[in-house]
């Protein structure tokens, strides 16, 4: 068996290395267009800001290790150029030489990756204009940081865009980040990056939306970034960061089927069109878990188990890939902002059935020093209560609530069995009734029908007349700090002695700071014959929908 | 309706606000002994500690509270002596004026607790010898405490015993930890409590295994604690942390039927042999979710979902409670461990079949400053490789990974479902790999015969006759700085070319430093025809079994 390996970092070197294990016999090459494999891609932003301190950390195995320890035929700056799928031959071109070769493969394994797009944009080649995508990259960067760069200008507010931006920050840059949709993390409902902008705004980021770079200028002081609102911004560096596109120049010239997106199409054993070539990582289409429809998500943990499963298969070892349901995590400052399975949004584009609830809990036992609040929104299908998508965005157990929940979206459980889980509880780590309980009993009482609850943004968003009777049922001082305009205030232990205060013709939605004290308020009106419902989530929701300045102007 | 709850803490002040929410109505009772309702157990060690200063935070709620809010006929400080179910009375003893009376039920539930276990030792009652179960208890250590303590004797190292112990050590108390059992925290399997007590001796804890305490006796400086060795150990403080027993009195005067350890019998309704009773919390016997048998499990989070699940039977809602699989954390020091589903002894005493694997992985990326390595256990079934149970001890994300293997095990997954477990990873939150990813691989090479291995404990228990060829495949200076007895030291990247030092007619267990070399050791000699395995979880599993010190005599 000659076993061809076309990418040497996630997917390519976890098949590699699973290669070998499987078989002592076979000859196995793994080329790689730069210098380096399989290094850490996700700490290059964290090496830029001094976190990481030394380079060779981000690299996680060398070709040399590869070598002694796996017996691989590694073979960096080598690009593959062209594959004759007839002859089962690659065409290779040794970049250091330029000298082009032939190599025949029994199985070939396509794990080229992602390459950062560059939007059409004027004089993008400017210099100090960059991508992120590798060592090579990073080293650039960090050279012009350490220049003596004064302001810098990230251009997408995804996931290394923020990333980056919190490092730039850790600097003493000033930091400005663009980004064309009108929210940052743009795989997140917007609402739920409500706290993500306040605290860039906190750290003096200029957060400017659905604004977009339209050209590059050499200024007075390094360059220009001209907005398409006209506004000019000076910086010393730029970063691209508005998406990746896959790699799959080799695959279409070799008449490989790709998806609309442009990812490499696969079956279940990650084989493409053809049988002999299997693809992993960032430049293949996958199914997405919740959906089953086909997606792409390049994220290194699906590359990894892709790159064993495409092994396992080579060597006669029937594996399947189950999909990827989008597992996403980045650290902004001290938040946290995760999410997994589908989002409202993914759900409302495939016009699929949906509630959602939000719960604000602590990350532990409130009654011991250092809990930290935490917003949770559950998407869950209306007829079963499967878990469609959670997404969750705080501090310190952040992490923990949306792997639990990947788990249970893996498992097509339900809110019934949220409500059920039984998480480990001492003061500092969680609390008797943890967030992802709390998660399910909301979730659970609003299908049962016993907690009615009304979406806070729909209901607003209804005309005048269809809205509802809003009664806060907070206290006085509660209230006095901030309320939604209209609304009513009779705290919750004052509600059964004034119940005639209240319209019996009208809907009442009730609400409280997080959405327990209007749970119990909904019970009492609906005992008490009114039409009632909980504004799910309360004012703390509210307020997610409500940023008090989401961009700032220049 | 009328409803009486006998107990007014976890599982007692759960069942009365779900009651409330879900009938207006009903005459609900609420009747705790003592003057507290709803208190927090869990943070009474770390308030005598000083982590949790103020003692009203320990009140999760108050009388007052529940009064007002959800309209409870609370009445503390007042005993129900009897219940009788032919009239369906319970006679009720007002500990503030000694007065007695009785109050009709339609409903009742249970929800005594459980008490500390005062074993029949000489001279208990003296003062200075303490339990720990309420705030009045917390309130007499404390002043004691106060009063300066210097030496102080925890008799029991389980969970409360060991979280009293770090908080003496923080007040600068010399700590002495007694515990019957030859290791601490006994639900654990010993070798992962092997870490633990490497960091009570770090703290200069005192750790007696294997012996108790036959008496107490005054001394000249306050108390002497007699061992059942013969040692005197000097004390101003005693604290008996040897376990509970539910208090199930009244339901025995009753004639309710109880189980073997006395845990009140419930179905799943959590209704007792009389239908109109139901019990809940640590007074109860519940079902093991992993055996399926009966079983008594102290802990918070079962209590709360009992509470609501009882109450929702009482108004006609069917809930079930599935059972509790243990799922429980201790933090010592700057250490956790944690448990859930079923131990290897408890699976040995069911003689359930089972096979286990260790890995030794860092909680994050180890590029990112700051990862954390931790030891993961996995038991799971041998033919079906479902998740039978996990330990995990380490510092930071030991927590995380017990919740998702919790979720994993009421799910009903596999190990092969582990492999497939899509987490949330940037560097600073964990590994493209996760640890439970890791897990998942190792379990299922396993069960797929592609990774075969050796239990450490077994494999060097085995008389020497039948002992393996022990092949440390780490580096000559990991191999200098301590291996097993008997091993040959051959590095992994050697091993190719010197497999004509290794015996044919003879097993081979190769093993390195935390399984990953050892896993591609036995691939490499299966594949070259050899009898060969990797010896789980390496040199770091071996450790586990060969603890330096594990009791420190006077």
């Amino acid at each position: 068996m000659k076993l061809i390996i076309v990418g040497g970092v996630a997917g390519g070197a976890s098949a590699a290395a699973r290669a070998r294990r499987l078989s002592e016999d076979a000859h196995i090459v793994l080329f790689e267009r730069g210098p380096d494999v399989s290094f850490a891609n996700c700490g290059l932003p964290y090496y830029i800001g001094g976190e990481i301190v030394e380079r060779k950390k981000l690299l996680v195995t060398t070709p040399e290790m590869l070598r002694s320890r796996f017996r691989l035929d590694v073979r960096t700056r080598s690009s593959v150029e062209a594959i004759d799928r007839t002859a089962k031959m690659v065409r290779v071109r040794d970049l250091a030489s330029g000298r082009e070769y032939e190599e025949s493969y029994d199985k070939l394994i396509l794990a080229p990756g992602a390459a950062p797009l560059r939007p059409p944009i004027a004089a993008i080649d400017l210099p100090g204009v960059f991508t992120l995508r590798n060592l090579q990259d990073v080293d650039r960067i960090k050279e012009h940081v350490d220049s003596g760069v004064k302001q810098v200008v990230v251009v997408g507010a995804g996931f290394i865009g923020l990333e980056l931006v919190e490092n730039f920050v850790k600097r003493g840059i000033a930091t400005t980040v663009v980004e064309l949709q009108d929210q940052v993390l743009p795989p997140f409902d917007k609402e739920m990056t409500t706290p993500i902008v306040e605290t860039l705004l906190d750290k003096n980021v200029t957060v400017l939306l659905g604004q977009s770079a339209e050209g590059f200028e050499e200024g007075a002081d390094g360059l220009v970034v001209r907005l398409k609102s006209g506004q000019r911004l000076p910086a010393q560096l730029v970063i691209l960061g508005v998406g990746v596109r896959p790699e799959n120049k080799l695959a279409v010239d070799a008449g490989l089927q790709v998806g609309p997106r442009g990812g490499i199409r696969v079956n279940e054993r990650l084989q493409t069109s053809d049988p002999d070539i299997y693809a992993v990582g960032d430049a293949i289409e996958v199914k997405d878990v919740v959906s089953g429809d086909p997606t792409q998500v390049p994220l290194a943990g699906p590359a990894n188990r892709q790159g064993r499963i495409a092994a396992d298969n080579v060597f006669g070892r029937p594996a399947n890939y189950r999909g990827t349901q989008g597992t996403a995590i980045v650290g902004v400052f001290d938040r946290t902002a995760a999410m997994t399975g589908s989002s409202e949004k993914t759900l409302r584009r495939a016009n699929r059935p949906f509630r959602k609830i939000y719960v604000h809990p602590a990350h532990h036992a409130g009654y011991y020093p250092g809990a930290d609040s935490m917003t949770l929104k559950l998407l869950f299908d209306p007829t079963t209560g499967r878990v469609l998508g959670a997404q969750a965005v705080g501090g310190a157990g952040v992490d923990k609530r949306i792997d639990v929940l990947a788990v249970a979206i893996q498992a097509g459980m339900t809110v019934f069995d949220l409500e059920e889980m039984e998480l480990a509880y001492a003061p500092q780590f969680g609390s008797a009734k943890d967030p992802v309980n709390m998660a399910g009993f909301v979730a659970a009482g609003l299908l049962r029908g016993e907690h009615p609850q009304l979406d806070v943004d729909t209901c607003l968003a209804a005309p005048v007349a269809d809205q509802p009777f809003l009664l806060d049922v907070r206290t006085p001082q509660e209230f006095a700090s901030g309320h939604i305009p209209g609304a009513l205030n009779i705290p919750v232990d004052d509600l059964r002695s004034r119940l005639g205060k209240l319209p019996r013709n009208r809907k009442i939605a009730a609400y409280c700071q997080v959405g327990q004290r209007g749970y119990l308020a909904t019970r009492i009106l609906l005992q008490s014959g009114f039409s009632a419902a909980n504004l799910g989530g309360g004012y703390k929701t509210y307020k997610l929908f409500q940023p008090s300045a989401q961009s700032r102007s220049l």
